[in-house]
Parts: C-alpha cells; sequence; structure tokens
C-alpha cells in the first residue's frame, strides 16, 4: 500500500519536470451536470496526459545502471508518451508496445519524443514488452500496476486538495487503478469528506466486478471508445488501494461517454480523449446524484484526440 | 480616457457575477511558438466570453428607471450573449440586433437566455439598434465604444498581472478596441514592462491603418472568419486608450487564423472560436517575434463554435 507520504514526496521529486494544471471553474456545464462543475485540466499537461506524473516518479527513483539499459512498456498510448518523455528527459531510450486499437495520433506522438514503437493486440501487449525487455536488459515499467507509478499520478489529487479543498466530490476515469489508486489515497488522506468516485467503461467493468468478487478479476476485452480505459483486470497493487479509499465505483456506457465529451468540449471547451469524459457522462446518465450547490470536480485525465474522431460526437445528442 | 481606478472599481463591482478565469500554461504550445506560452482562457467565462465583464460594469451604474426599459445591442454574437445574461441576471428585458453571418449556435444561445434577437446586415446593424432603442425607450449598450464597457473588460488586463506577473507578452484580439483598450490600460500602469501587441484581422486592420492616419478611419467591411472581430472602425472612446497604451499592431490572414485555432485546439487544447486564435496566428506567421525564454500570454477571448464549424481546421496546416 501506498500511503500519503509517498505521494508528498513524489510530489517534489517531479515538480521541476511537470505543469501543475489548474483546477479551473466550468460554469456553463452546471445546468446539465445540475452541480457547480470544476475539472482539474490534466489534458493541459506535459505531453497532454498525467501519466508523465508516474513515469517520472519512476525513473526518477532509478540507479545510473538500471536508466543505461532503458525502458520498456505496453500501453494504450498516453503512457507511452509519458514513458518515452521520462527517458529522453534522462538520457536514455524507451520501447513502447502499442495496441493496434490506438488512434495514429497517439503512434505519432511516441515517435516524434524518439521512442521505438512496436505494435501488437491488446490481450498480448504485457507479454510482448515482457519479451523485448529480456532480449534488451531493460526494465518494463507498467501503465498502472506499480506503487511508483500510483504514488506518481496521486500528485494530480495532492493538488486538487491543495488548490480546491471546498470540493463534494472527484469523480476520476478509472481502468488499471493507477490514477484512481493514488489520487483516492492523496484525496482520503488529505481531505476525508470528499466524496471520491470512479467511473469505469460498461464494456470493460473490471473494477465494478472485482468489488463484488472480492479479488481482482478478468473481463472480457471488449472493444470500447474509451480507447484510454482498455486494462481487463485490475492492477494486484491497485486493487486495495482503490478498494479502501474509492466510495464508489459506476459504469459509463459508449454513448453517454460521448455525450460527455460533447459537452466538456462544446460548453467546457476542453479538448479531451473521450475516456477523460467518462466521469460526465455517467453524471449525465443519472449514475452520480449531484445536487445544484455541491462543487463537484471532474478529472480530465488526458487530451490526445484528432479533428476526424471528433466527427464521432456529432451522432449523439448531449 | 478610462484609468487603472476605473478598472479596478469594476472588477470588485462585477465580482460576484463572473468566473476569475485562469491564466493556464500550455507546454505543448512551446515549439511551436517559440516561447512559453500561457493563455487567459476567457472561453471558460460565463457565457463562453469576455464580453460579461463590460456588460455587467455598465448595468451595474443604471439606475432603476434606466433599467425598466431594457437595454438594445447590437452584437456578432457574444456581446449580445453577454448583455442578454445582464439582463436576465439584473430582472430587465434586452433585444439584440445580430448580423446575419453569425452563426446559429450564437443566435440560439441568446435566444435561450430569453433576449429577443433581430436580424440585420454587419453594416446596419447599429442604425437599427437605435430605431429599436428609441422604439421602446430602452438604452444602447455599444459593444466596444463605451468606457464603462471597456474599464469591465481590463478587468481581464487586471487578473492577468494579479496572476502572472513576470509576463514578457500579452497579445490580444483586436475588433472595436473594448477588449485591448481596457487590458493594455491595466497591463500598462500595472506593470509597464509588459508588451501589450493586438492582432487584427487583415481583412479589418481598421487599427492598423487608423495608427497610420492619426485618427479612427473607416476600412472596407470585407467578410472574414474572425467573426468575432467584426468593427470596421475604431471606437472613438477606444482609440486614444488604444494609441496610448498598446506597443504592436499587427494584421493576421483568415489562413493564419485558421492555423492559431487548430494549434490552440489540438495542442492547447481549448476549443476557442477561431478570432481568439488570432494572435498565436500571428506567432505562427513571423508577425510576432518570441524567444524560448519568453513569457508570452493569449487572451484567449472567446469559444461560441460548433463541431460543423471545426471541419474548416481540416483544410489547414498548423
Amino acid at each position: 500500500m501506498i500511503t500519503l507520504n509517498d505521494i508528498e514526496a513524489a510530489s517534489l521529486r517531479i515538480a521541476p519536470y511537470i505543469v501543475r494544471t489548474p483546477v479551473v471553474r466550468l460554469p456553463n456545464m452546471d445546468k446539465y451536470l445540475g452541480c457547480e462543475v470544476y475539472a482539474k485540466a490534466e489534458c493541459l499537461q506535459v505531453t497532454g496526459a498525467f501519466k508523465v506524473r508516474g513515469t517520472m516518479n519512476k525513473m526518477l527513483q532509478m540507479d545510473r545502471e538500471q536508466l543505461a539499459n532503458g525502458v520498456v512498456a505496453a500501453s494504450s498510448g498516453n503512457h507511452g508518451k509519458a514513458l518515452s518523455l521520462a527517458a529522453r528527459m534522462l538520457g536514455t531510450k524507451a520501447t513502447i508496445v502499442i495496441p493496434d486499437t490506438a488512434p495514429d495520433i497517439k503512434v505519432n506522438a511516441i515517435k516524434a519524443l524518439g521512442a521505438q514503437v512496436v505494435r501488437s493486440t491488446a490481450l498480448e501487449r504485457f507479454e510482448v514488452a515482457d519479451r523485448i525487455a529480456k532480449e534488451t536488459g531493460g526494465i518494463v515499467v507498467h501503465p498502472f500496476n506499480d506503487e511508483d507509478i500510483m504514488a506518481g499520478q496521486g500528485t494530480l489529487g495532492l493538488e486538487i486538495c491543495q488548490d480546491m479543498p471546498g470540493l463534494d466530490k472527484v469523480v476520476v476515469p478509472v481502468s488499471g487503478g493507477g490514477l484512481i489508486g493514488g489520487v483516492a489515497t492523496a484525496v482520503k488522506e488529505m481531505c476525508p469528506d470528499i466524496k471520491v468516485i470512479g467511473a469505469e467503461p460498461a464494456l470493460l467493468p473490471r473494477y465494478t466486478e472485482s468489488f463484488a468478487a472480492g479479488e481482482p478479476v478478468q473481463v472480457p476485452q471488449n472493444p470500447t471508445m474509451a480507447d484510454a480505459l482498455l486494462a481487463n483486470k485490475p492492477g494486484a497493487l491497485c486493487f486495495p488501494q482503490v478498494r479502501k479509499y474509492v466510495d464508489e465505483m459506476v459504469c459509463v456506457s459508449d454513448e453517454d461517454l460521448l455525450r460527455g465529451a460533447k459537452l466538456l468540449l462544446l460548453e467546457g471547451h476542453l479538448l479531451a480523449e473521450f475516456s477523460s469524459a467518462i466521469g460526465i457522462g455517467a453524471v449525465l446518465a443519472g449514475k452520480i446524484k449531484t445536487s445544484p450547490k455541491e462543487k463537484v470536480c471532474f478529472v480530465i485525465s488526458g487530451g490526445s484526440v484528432d479533428l476526424p474522431q471528433l466527427d464521432r460526437l456529432r451522432s449523439v445528442e448531449i
């Protein structure tokens, strides 16, 4: 288990390398969501997503010898991008295994950061990464099932509490649990009155099913438009953290996800990848209750999306 | 001429009604613009644009009798929306004259705020507004040529100086001069070392030509994609303010405007109306010089844009 201390240490460690993203007030979304709307805008982070917090916290704790052999990761995109940037900043190399389903914009961004890209299926990506690590002697950096990664992502929760201590709820997109594990730990330890709610794709309900089973279980790798939330099983290290600190977990359909993304873009004026809007979709779908005086902060986890993808938003009504 | 005192008074007056928008750091745009990029994100303002600062400052100084007859405005959209909201908050009615060229999203937003909408040509809109005011006894609130409006918009500059005193440059979109007149006054009086640069459409170079002539001159009402910057002549009250406080004025083509909007959306992750990206387009076009250590803040004045309009961004390269 990680602690608030780990997250505070990570915060000091990574500060020179990241942007302290703002918690922005988005009043034009209030009437749609029935509350005072805030967003932790990690789409404004370096590399366009929160992931660099974790990868920098991880790599800044490697020794010279470990760094020399480089790092390897399996990633739906943002983790790969963040690890590539961290590797470049620390003068070593990264090899990134990317699922076939990831949009070109993410692949090209990783290549532009100087990393080597290997394509794979979403299911096999972790095995492929392990094989490459054995061949090169590099260290595999897991996108979520790693305490240093989780502590790094938790710095985002620390900043939310420091900047907006009067919040009522924080809503976090959920995949393997690295982000929400860290964020929930920071938020509940610093501001126990704030409710932390996770939102995961209805097509990949790995936490909902694992909570019911009392242990991490694997769900079918259904395709979903939440292309940054593809984990089909909670991380073994993330699961106890999430179970201890998260108040509630909700499932969101792809259609509600797109409705959330459309609202965030047109009324919130933030361009985010569809996955990031899952919490907004959850409120639109009535899965999270709100009230007009409540201050609700949505973690907008990343912004990797391109213009052609936005066409999908035309087919849904907010 | 308005003073810093007028702007400080406006700031206190309007505070309960507006959002203090953040100055956000946009590191992913640095390599494109050759400087440290910041944005004053007024697209996150109530009604999605800075204009509510001016209309609230104006209407909060009207007496009960003046308010009772309602307000009238000629507007390309954002001013009308802001005046409609101000009227609704203060319990009176607004009649808004909108040019035929304004996008539907702006017209619908005004109707949704309870105002009456009258369509007109861009050229005749001020005459139509005057006629309606005579018929109804209402007060015409000009979108820029009004000292209370200018002082209200200036509060945005005040906030920039309070939140980011170490800036090197502030770049402001220019139309009639209400925004830049107020912002330049606040910035140069509070932080004289910050350079204030205006950017106007090359197709409507009303300030560039007026500076050359030494007095406000009217330019042809050319159509431009900068549909929030349609004024064809500087405001008589704005001109001396802009001439005194603005360091530099540059002209930007429609193509460079679109390049700026595309960069702001895809790398800055902010959805803004194309007009708002004119300063970014100016840097991309080499019209404003930058250097890597310079901190440059772009005023992103508004965010009224819809999905179909974004298709226009596909045809340009950043």
